[in-house]
């Protein structure tokens, strides 16, 4: 699984990206100076979320460029499903322990500000970094599946890290513990377990850090060949109540949430999908149960790689509020992509910065402004190229009298007060927006940035990197 | 039950007071003058923090006016014990659906401020109306008990409901959706049902509202006889990791925890407390699992009321944050005093001025400052008497050079600047000071009041209503 290798790191570069992010793309100038309060600009939204529609369909054009050929779609499928039982197939981390445990040297001499807003002291870390045991990493070595949506932490608590309140873009929601939501029902490997034994140290592939221990229960090998049936169905909507066949809640799924699918019956069945959900039972193992899925809420994947069908699933997510790090369920700008293309069966890694990697890419960091934007608009494959700048990351849906049209989960956009103040113009949600939203706000021009000229990379993350002769590869672009 | 029929007009009377804590009492003026951001004064602790000793056993005296007779501390431990499993005798909900769901009228127009801290739309409180069924209400009638420690709510989501982010004392942490944390191993009475099956609306006898239905399991008639044993083992220490006796984690305790033992150990038996707890089976109804709790992070209840003991189990309690309902399973006002009373079998109820009302009270309203403090001084008992003002409480701790001493959680002190804008200096935790604390700051004195000045009731909450002769009862402060 040399895709775990770099997941530490990967979180360790996601959190320094995003520092990156905050300090450079959404301030003004790198350096906070200091105590400068009331620089969150809240009021009415920009522009961009007025005049442009918030529906995805409203952007689906004829243009087949989108589509992929089917043998591409099942190779893509393949590779997701290697990914997403890859947890499975592990017998010891991926991880060193100074990898894994990497928060304990990143803020072990800072602890940061908790949830009264005022700075800790320095026993607030002791605990962690004994509640890690780091001394002892690896100490576990099984398998398990998420029973619910989780949250995992960078360091084993709930307790937020946040920094000073009174920071530009700092405070809450920025909650720097906060790695990422994990859905239910996802292989994990555990490797290690906390001193109190509350923490389970998870790894996947495309994150690893510490779940509750009761969000989590250990499957046997029978489990693991029950459940991998080989036909699996993906939520296509938000906060789907799952019932088991008692009428039972089980849990909440969301779009990028996966369940095997048994049985042989007819996908566009009217009844809907029956699937395998994970419970557990009083020992904290992994047992079996059935509910059933509605036709509405969830499609058997691969979904044919459309641009229709792309719009109709990122109707569901437009509006949602922004979620750092996948606080209350939300999300942001990377999970809102890898959730957006799991029912299409693309994995997508879990941070910006890797995502603009996958399939091929293209440098646009030396165009000018208007170069930029007409290579976007002449190369980018509607609900289908993806566009990063550094710490962000954003799904081209294609042109609109002459601007690059995107959707993305944004926080806030940078802002410049007359006596210099930095600040943020809060868009706080996935939104759909020009390349430039905002700019009609003097608070916002004058920051001296817009998003376009940030952008640096456009990749298409379904085209075979080494480019082919077959239709559906994006010839052409590689090395552009 | 009589004493479920007003719970949730006490948490509207909660909410109600509790806003008016935060404007009138830890805002300087009632009204927010609008936006008038940077009012959350962190910096250095206040003056009383660093000089008084922040360990409560430094204010243990050898007096005895705190004792209580054994007779009267079991009548009230049989008390304790009715309220505590009360939620297991009813057989109907306690309130009307207007009361159950006060939150919808309440909130139904202002849909408040998101976790991405801008206001929300109409279809934010739409949904939950939907989710809510006030129609139906009530639509359940079992009864259950909570699996974990749980963020009981004032309707069906976990997502916050914040006021204007640029009022001063709003903003994170103030979600008013948060009605209380409710902790693992409490009987609740289970009366309604939300749309999605997600939420279910729980009663005890002192919150009623939404807890996540993962959190409960629904007991049998069988579980309700073996779990009520008679004897039972209250946590002393914070952060309790409990397991199973295959070295299994079950979940964490606090102080506040209750849990029945069986067998006949001796309560000072060096291998701690073997005891019941709750877990769910695959299909979510309860059955008992044994664990053995450490003999240091537990006692056998009631446990002996005196100021040595009272202040062994605050110790625990001081410095930890400020927990707004709960939040983060840390400690409000009126939660720290409810949690403290719970080993020696002493229920308080969950709000402040509930709170103020319990045994014999002494209204102190009328006088000024000097005769105020001269009253606590020479009839308050350390570490027994309650010092209430509106929207807050504090448990008095004894004389310190002419000033009374107190322990409380308090989230900040009024200030006004020069130009006289309104803010808070944080204190953010549970905290040990004089009745004036902060006094020595400008910021503060501007604001015009201290604690002190506020207090409007003392009450001694051991003591019998009716005065009697028998020598624990604090005959002579009725009505005084």
């Amino acid at each position: 699984m040399t895709s775990e290798k770099s997941s530490s790191r990967t979180f360790a570069t996601r959190f320094l990206v995003c520092m990156a992010a905050m300090l450079l793309i959404l301030a003004a100038g790198c350096a906070p100076k200091g105590p400068l309060p009331g620089q969150r600009i809240a009021g009415a939204p920009v522009a961009d979320l007025l005049e442009l529609s918030q529906d995805p369909r409203d952007y689906v054009s004829n243009d087949a460029s989108t589509s992929l050929g089917s043998e591409r779609q099942h190779e893509l499928y393949e590779k997701y499903l290697t990914r997403f039982f890859g947890p499975w197939r592990m017998t010891k981390s991926a991880h060193t322990a100074r990898e894994a445990l990497w928060g304990l040297e990143r803020y072990g001499s800072q602890p940061g500000y908790g949830e009264n807003t005022l700075r800790r002291g320095p026993e607030f870390m002791d605990e962690l970094r004994r509640e890690s045991r780091p001394e002892a990493f690896p100490s576990e070595a099984r398998r398990a599946i998420t029973l619910r949506n989780t949250s995992m932490r960078v360091l084993p608590t709930n307790r937020p890290y946040f920094e000073d309140f009174d920071k530009a873009g700092e405070g809450f929601p920025f909650d720097y513990f906060q790695n990422t939501a994990v859905w239910v029902g996802t292989p994990v490997f555990i490797s290690h377990v906390s001193a109190s034994k509350a923490w389970l140290y998870a790894e996947t592939a495309f994150a690893s850090g510490w779940v509750p221990a009761e969000d989590v229960a250990f499957v046997s090998d029978s489990f693991v060949d029950e459940y991998q049936t080989g036909d699996y169905a993906a939520l296509v909507e938000d906060d789907v109540p799952v019932t088991d066949p008692g009428g039972r809640y089980v849990f909440t799924a969301h779009v990028g949430a996966v369940f095997p699918r048994f049985g042989h019956e007819d996908a566009a069945s009217a009844g809907g999908y029956d699937v395998m959900v994970p419970v557990a039972d009083t020992e904290g193992n992994a047992v079996i149960k059935m509910a059933r899925l509605k036709p509405t809420d969830a499609v058997v994947m691969p979904l044919t790689f459309t641009s229709r069908n792309m719009a109709e699933v990122a109707r569901v997510m437009v509006g949602r509020e922004y979620g750092w790090g996948g606080l209350y369920e939300d999300r942001d700008c990377s999970s809102l992509l890898k959730d957006l293309f799991t029912p299409f069966g693309v994995w997508l890694p879990r941070n910006s910065r890797q995502q603009s990697k996958v399939g091929v890419a293209t440098e646009l960091k030396d165009l000018d402004r208007e170069a930029k934007k007409e290579r976007i608009i002449a190369e980018g494959l509607p609900f289908r190229s993806l566009l990063h700048m550094p710490g962000h990351i954003m799904l081209y849906l294609g042109e609109r009298e002459g601007e690059p049209i995107v959707l993305h989960a944004v926080w806030g956009l940078r802002t410049k007060s007359e006596e210099g103040a930095e600040g943020r113009k809060i868009i706080g949600r996935a939104a759909i927006t020009t390349t430039s939203p905002g700019m009609e706000l003097e608070l916002v021009q004058r920051s001296g940035y817009d998003l376009l000229t940030r952008i640096d990379i456009m990749n298409d993350p379904l085209a075979r990197r080494a480019p082919k002769t077959e239709q559906d590869a994006t010839a052409g672009k590689d090395g552009q």
